[in-house]
């Protein structure tokens, strides 16, 4: 039996297996994956995000914990920064999180983040899909961070979660900015802070300077202290609000297209670049160039040109 | 005469203009980047990233007045991300660094963020080039995140500072093993506040368990206080040093393959996907394409594979 059909029947070591083969890249993963992928489409899936220190695995596992009440399974993936010493997830299944581990409704799997450019956000894809494919009922994204990485990632979620912190002072700014766009629901965590109250009312402020227009999401400002619980049930209620937006407003049809014009581009992008990158190490002469543009005897502008020409077809 | 030729003669004016058409991705300024290339190699190239709330703008400031004050002209490019409202940078010239907005020994240049995958980094890299041509002296990268982005941007600097601030809790784990590969010297800020002393013994460990070798540089951990100016000058010393190490190890010439490696894969990367795009948007299939993976009719791996098939040369 391949490991697709073995993960279909819901064998949770097979997907463990297949989650190990797309963080190391092996090339046999991508049959498992097409496989898989005509299942896939049914899960929910929650994004999350925030800079470092906002609370975000606290915050998760009080999420997770109210699905479980309801009723659903849930799967989460936990995207780490790679260790320069293991090569791997230093975190593993996070800490705050180990109370659902010995839950069957609950499975954590921890994300390595690697090297190659562009190459996190699509093994994150692949990883949501096997276990879409699988039959999980809500799929949550973690992830640590603001910048475009963390966007791309988070932009394949059905509902995204921006999860900030009083007291990040003029770098508050600069986020808001590049998470404006993604953030489906705002909550300032560790609200019990003295500087809450500023930190919500700026965020409020930049979703109003967006005005979202007459029947679009309008983005809510929520508060919690995760540590406690505090407004954690307001928040899966907003969650739950915007995932019946979509449906009822028929802007799910539209989120799929562009996730999968996303995912389309990611894939084109790296797979031109792999096949491209391997002919030209056989051609034996990228050292040469690399040595000339280095000794600034050539530009790296014309040797790429030269190199387009001769391996795109006309 | 051409923006190149203008800017090689030290017109600012066509420095800003040739970075704004960088930033918009015009065509037109290849040509001129490809002009200024041989020019290139002279400066002495600053990085400095970390988490948000860490005071890098402060900090910032007090290296460019020490520079300054030892006779250095100083460019900075800081990374912003883009504003939903205006397209462009939100920051600007950024506040805490306007003390030197009538000093011409100093120019600072944000370049805002892009929704292109791996775009910044290149186009960080061709603006770091431009002031490089026109012999500024010192040019500081500055960046504001962790993740892979700013390890990818803040990678092309000689000398990587790495500001970390007390309070991130657990997530200063996740930062550390991403940082720990590109900080030539790392940084303590608001080194005043009471829990900084485990933050500099966090980072002293991480450096010990790396262990760098006999003759390898050892990242030194220092405290700041950039409001104040505390420790300022011991951290110029130690980037003056990192500098010359670099010099007498030979490790110049090491540097320089691997930032041209970078370069030319990103540019590469970048060029071929651009190429083959455009002729499948001409070719009119692509939005079948996506509404086919959408649908789940058909898998985005094999969409790509027939396209690679199609456009790329044996």
């Amino acid at each position: 039996m391949t490991l697709a059909e073995r993960i279909v029947r819901g064998e949770l070591r097979a997907a463990a297996r297949l989650m190990r083969d797309i963080d190391d890249g092996m090339p046999s993963a991508v049959a498992e994956l097409k496989a898989l992928y005509p299942r896939t489409g049914r899960a929910f899936i929650i994004g999350i995000t925030g800079p470092p220190g906002a609370g975000k695995s606290t915050l998760t596992d009080k999420v997770i914990a109210a699905y479980r009440a309801a009723g659903k399974t849930v799967a989460v993936v936990a995207i780490d920064p790679t260790s320069p010493f293991t090569g791997g997830a230093i975190l593993g299944d996070r800490i705050r999180m180990s109370r659902h581990a010995t839950d069957p409704g609950v499975f954590i799997r921890s994300l390595a983040t690697r090297g190659h450019l562009g190459g996190l956000s699509r093994s994150t894809a692949d990883v949501v899909n096997v276990f879409d494919a699988m039959g999980w009922e809500v799929i949550i994204i973690e992830t640590v961070g603001v910048g475009q990485d963390e966007i791309d990632i988070v932009r394949t979620a059905h509902t995204s979660l921006v999860v900030m912190v009083p007291g990040l002072g003029d770098d508050i700014q600069a986020i808001k900015a590049g998470i404006l766009e993604i953030g489906d629901v705002f909550v300032v965590n560790k609200a019990d802070r003295p500087d809450a109250d500023r930190a919500v009312r700026d965020l409020e402020m930049m979703v109003e300077m967006k005005h979202p227009g007459a029947g679009e999401w309008w983005p809510p400002v929520l508060r919690t202290v995760a540590q406690k619980g505090d407004g954690v049930a307001e928040l899966v209620g907003k969650i739950e609000e915007h995932r019946a937006y979509l449906h009822t407003s028929g802007r799910l049809q539209q989120f799929e297209q562009n996730k999968s014009a996303l995912r389309f581009e990611e894939l084109l992008r790296d797979q031109l670049f792999a096949r491209v990158r391997e002919k030209i190490e056989h051609g034996g002469d990228l050292a040469v160039t690399i040595r000339a543009i280095a000794n600034r005897e050539q530009d790296p502008y014309n040797a790429v040109e030269a190199l387009l020409a001769r391996h795109l077809s006309e």
